[in-house]
């Protein structure tokens, strides 16, 4: 691994964040905030400057496939520093280990948030609705930039870095890009059409803005649906009222922000197809099918529990709110419209439980563990078992109608065994601070998968602040480790990463 | 898949269980219980009889290993059956859900119980203190039968039915033991041994006369030492005292069962190895040393968590509790000497669902996913993160420095996906009852691992009787789910299983 081309990258992306964070004093001069103005400018300025000072470092040679993974890690550790400096240097969030959590939160798109219960005297963050409006469009921001990674975007804005076909033989930067995209990818897909990162960046920003406008129609203020939309688009869930999307009480939004939700989890390969008037794949992904599945069981399912238990006494209600939840959970978004994790019945919590593990789909900006792992990982087990029945039978995972590759099984395998060591892992070191069993377990797992509210006292309307600076320093990790799929983060840690240059 | 051969050897087992139903019968003739004979002879004739029935069918040919798998399945169920009867004729356990929640809690090892809050009238099993001598007896027994699996004891009983080498080829039994031998075999360790059923079996009771000799010269009642080195010996866990062990408050007795809970938790051939003198092959087995390495760990983490949090005051104090529930945990037997549920921090509670998931070793009487599954988990987990770092090398999983067949490796992670299917899909159903998340989600656990008790309301001094029917219904499929290591189960449900003659 060349130390040299980590640096140089991370130099390169620092940049770029430097310039994003010039879009909020634009925010805070709107607003006339003008005591924000530099506590955004002085830790863009450190950023840029840090950024060209790590450019001085001229790599040479090719990539390595664990140099990708290692700078997509770094990167995101390091732009989580620098985007929290402005929490920090205006005081809403006075302490470090606060403000991380809750920008790694944001690049994560998580949407985990300490803001709510905190005590803490001249704590501005303590209530969300006290907070600066530049600050508040910067949190949000964040998610919007996490959601198409941040890696994604360096490689759209420096034509030197596009992916040049994903061939590993070519040299090109496609290692970043194999880091940066959620989900195993079987088949080769998206190197035979030669994806082009901008016209991904293109639907991206189509479908945001789209989403922008509908909010705006339907009479939300235009910096609401700014924030909202890059919270739904990034699957993040940040919002700017203590008690989220609740606090409209709006059905039409709440359908809006619930259908942008479904259309941000799906995997993006399917609008490309659209656009380029492929409607047949479009139609014929797997994985699609299945997260569409999942969806209308859920919601089914909650209604039909919500109903009987008579937590709702319509069926249109029932609908309302099962469908909002559960596009939001399964989604790794997080917002919500009911208070979940203290109204609804135990059964529906569990169903929203499992939701969380499973996640959106492979290819979209949603976290958790990818609708297509779990389909390869079912048709895994179905081939064991199989196999127990007849042992000299060949039997060949299917996704696609296209055999899926025998080192994908083995690493989504690999991938699941590690998910749930380190969920354990976690909920082990967080349980140190004696939380309910439930609080613990949810909160690493919505850490983790991305999601941002848990059960119990991280519910929906609690908040992690109440975690000690262990606790948030683990969840921070969950977060990073969850949005980088695992193994990036584990790769740049390994010692025989390092071993020979 | 014949039908012919399944009911023939059902009915064998049968026969062999009702005989083992008459050693309860001459309890209660040693303790005058004379209205509890007939509750025994009833059953234990209709056992033979349809036994009889069943051994009319004539098998011929050869076995297929997914007949010995459904043989297994249907001879744990059908034994359950018969084996529920005397709690219900006695009227001692009234409804039919609870008397055979309770049987195959005993016979799959599990040692749940639904005796203890149940406020049905006339319920004599509402407190297991007023119960017959003869039915607790009973009770603990199915443990001592279930701990060797039933069809390995109709094995050694029936000469015909003797392990013949294990080869497939031969057209032997050994498909049979092969589903009842409780882990993944990697290598051929036991054909290659010849690995004769009679020396386990003179193994098994030896190391039981031992416990029932230590018990009795500490100077516990025989009655009671018998019972509880049945509920060692087969890791099950049913006590004749509500508040189980903790019962006598006596350390000498704690230790005893401690240590011989840990002994049953080793995998056999270990001292098989020590009977054959091949003392270097016995200490070198890898997957002990990574039993009693956690088992030292979790001890010394408990102990350190419940001394910070004041639980208790010395260190002698702290060795005893946190010892004796380390071991009955991870071998999945399940008594206890503290209440841990509500006494405990979170953190040593979170250490003991840990536990519940790693149980004890493959080759033991112990449940769990076993400790040579996690450590081949483990280290192919590891091995795809070193295959990102360096896609071109090739890394094999070993274990006792044999490399592991890549079959086993697919094997262990078809088990480990299905085992989280099933316990996410259990929790769903379960938590229908509307209890805690806590208790619906550790009375899955403990019933699927073999346990018994869990958190919450299944605590050790809680009890199952709470649930509803459905809940029982499926815990009690899970109990024989988890002690057949699911894929017995499967397979006999699998319409492909039973499609060509």
């Amino acid at each position: 691994m060349s130390l040299k081309r980590i640096l140089y990258y991370t130099g390169r992306i620092l940049i770029v964040a430097s310039v994003l964070m010039l879009l909020p004093v634009i925010v805070a001069l709107v607003y006339r905030e003008h005591k924000m103005i530099l506590p955004f400018l002085i830790p863009a300025a450190a950023a840029s400057l840090t950024g060209m000072f790590l450019m001085l470092f001229n790599p040479h040679g090719r990539y390595k496939a664990s140099e990708g993974f290692t700078i997509t890690a770094v990167s995101w550790l390091v732009i989580s520093l620098f985007g929290c400096l402005p929490f920090i240097i205006s005081r809403e969030i006075p302490h470090f280990i606060d403000a991380f959590f809750e920008t790694v939160s944001g690049f994560t798109t998580t949407g985990a948030s300490i803001i709510g219960k905190s005590t803490t005297p001249g704590f501005i963050g303590g209530n969300v609705e006290n907070m600066a409006r530049s600050l508040l469009f910067w949190r949000s921001f964040t998610h919007w930039i996490g959601g198409m990674g941040v890696l994604a975007f360096g490689i759209a804005l420096f034509p030197v870095l596009k992916n040049k076909g994903g061939s590993e033989e070519g040299g090109s930067e496609a290692h970043i890009l194999r880091a940066e995209s959620p989900g195993p990818t079987y088949g080769k897909l998206v190197s035979k059409l030669r994806f082009n990162t901008r016209i991904l960046y293109g639907m991206y920003l189509g479908l945001t803005v789209l989403e922008i406008l509908f909010l705006s129609l339907g009479g939300m203020p235009l910096f609401d649906s700014l924030v909202h939309s890059f919270g739904t688009a990034g699957t993040g869930g940040f919002s700017i009222y203590a008690d989220g999307i609740m606090h409209y009480g709006n059905v039409y939004y709440e359908m809006v922000i619930a259908v942008f939700m479904i259309l941000f989890g799906i995997n993006f390969n399917v609008y490309y197809f659209m656009l380029i008037r492929r409607f047949s794949s479009a139609f014929k992904n797997e994985e699609v099918k299945w997260y569409l599945g999942i969806v209308g069981a859920s919601v089914g399912v909650l209604m039909i529990n919500t109903l009987v238990r008579n937590v709702y006494s319509t069926v249109g209600e029932a609908f309302r709110y099962s469908f909002f939840q559960t596009a939001s959970i399964i989604t790794t978004t997080g917002y919500a419209t009911a208070d979940f994790a203290n109204t609804w019945p135990a059964f529906s919590q569990t169903v929203l439980v499992v939701l969380m593990f499973i996640g959106a789909c492979a290819g979209s900006t949603g976290g958790g563990m990818k609708v297509s792992r779990l389909v390869i990982l079912v048709k895994t087990a179905i081939r064991e078992i199989r196999r127990t029945v007849k042992p000299k039978s060949v039997y060949i995972v299917r996704c696609d109608s296209d055999a899926v590759e025998h080192s994908v099984v083995m690493n989504v395998c690999g991938y699941f065994v590690v998910y749930v060591l380190l969920t354990a892992l976690s909920t082990l070191v967080v349980s140190l601070d004696g939380m309910s069993t439930t609080t613990s377990f949810t909160a690493v797992v919505a850490c983790f998968n991305n999601i941002g509210p848990g059960l119990g006292d991280v519910g929906p309307l609690g908040s992690y602040s109440e975690f000690s600076v262990l606790s948030k320093s683990v969840l921070s990790l969950d977060m990073l480790l969850g949005r980088l799929e695992i193994f990036p983060i584990l790769v740049a840690l390994a010692p025989s990463a390092w071993k020979n240059k």
